[in-house]
């Protein structure tokens, strides 16, 4: 999808959101969120929609999910004490893998901040490879839940 | 103030809240959130008290706030993706300096997890050096509001 | 280029190289280092080089950089204590914009970790514009010194 | 032991050295590192010893370190992107507990930037509770290398 698109993004485009805010040591030197700093708030994002609605539990799941590829635009800044809407979609489910889409949005604004993607392949825990049934069920229905239908993807 | 004492803090012993999202990258390998990462938390409700109440605007105010002491006592673990309470109060309100307490409480739970203090010595901006007029009558005046009043000092 | 490609990138593929150690923070729950965490590091590694090489005061500069996209690809973990080879070149330089890939090995391991590159614009520092002059002869000058003149891009 | 004893800390006071490189998130919006990254840099090189020296493996050792008390003093500031070398002494050692010291100085200058000190309980990894034997013989000997034996305790 090209960025000209992706800038576009509305809040609704996205099927699970969380507020987060953000921390004194987000701002970098430039008075802005340092752009590694989005990255975290995907994993959060992610990682909360993976305990909380898809029954992981990072300490003991027997499947683990390793990221393999991330990427993402910046279309303009973010600054503490700001607070942020984490908005997420999935755009592709496979076998073992899934690609997440994640959009930016300031609390009280309506143009997309930042839009990034990063893909999960799980993996059992111990030997660390993509097993034989995938990422099993119970992860498979909680991520179709926000699996996006719309031909929109990036 | 004795760390028996401290654990006793509730969320009325302070003047102003915060609710602070955890973040994935919060928790470190034991699988609650990492003892640095509290500072982080500190640092963000006094910021967003200084700017927010006091006026401070911290890339260019000609004031800025040192940090030259810091401590913590933990008490009882919080790990991703807990929503925490941050509780903050003033302690102690010198000419320039000022130090601070937070209380870190759980969503939906009393006792207190976390319990720190630091203390920041407001300086000139350019040469940072306490300034002959202190901290100045917007920060204190700000900083007065929160002021505990009761004996219970740390 | 293919990721395949990237695979197969060695130390000599780059133009300038910084040796970091990882911090217990770094790792998360699976025990290695999260995904967000070398995003950090290649912003550590250009900026030394803008820096030590290129005359860039972050606090003072008339120009500064802002990350525009950025993407990263992860082949396989590394994880605290290890120490961590950065290795920095350019792949494209335009009038105002500049195209990085850093590379990631592990001290004492041939093969590349982690591959990644970011754009940065540089903008004027008080309107965040482009400027006309675009980023200026002394950032031309050093970013010209690790540009990549082989046909392997990514 | 007073802030202006420790103010006058050298290298060698302490007993095992790491050289730390600073990141470019390690500053914040003043020019200098962020007060909390420093606990950071504690956590690392205490780690490192505990896993290089002691036999600690963090996912698997039957005990783990859980910090209950941190403090630190800042003398001045240190920025990225500086690289400094953290210099670690064991200022006490109990049956379970640990009291660790640890001293940051810039690369190429004398005087001590920052001090601190952090207690680690160790623990039970599954109930997380010290055990009978305490941290056991591994961890003391390891821990005992770098005992301070002069009276200079915080």
């Amino acid at each position: 999808m090209a960025q000209a698109d992706l800038k576009n993004r509305i809040r609704s485009d996205y099927k699970f959101q969380l507020e987060y805010r953000t921390r004194w040591s987000d701002n970098d030197m430039y008075d802005h969120m340092n752009n590694s700093i989005y990255y975290f708030l995907f994993d959060s994002i992610v990682n909360t929609y993976l305990i909380e609605r898809c029954a992981l539990n990072p300490p003991t799941s027997d499947r683990i999910g390793l990221v393999v590829h991330s990427h993402c635009d910046y279309f303009s800044p973010v600054g503490f004490p700001a607070v942020v809407d984490l908005a997420l979609r999935v755009n592709k489910l496979g076998k073992s893998s899934v690609t997440y889409e994640i959009g930016v949005f300031e609390r009280g604004e309506d143009s997309v901040k930042v839009v990034g993607e990063f893909v999960h392949v799980f993996v059992d825990r111990n030997n660390r490879k993509p097993r034989a049934d995938g990422m099993g069920p119970g992860l498979r229905e909680g991520l179709e839940r926000i699996l996006s239908t719309s031909k929109s993807k990036l």
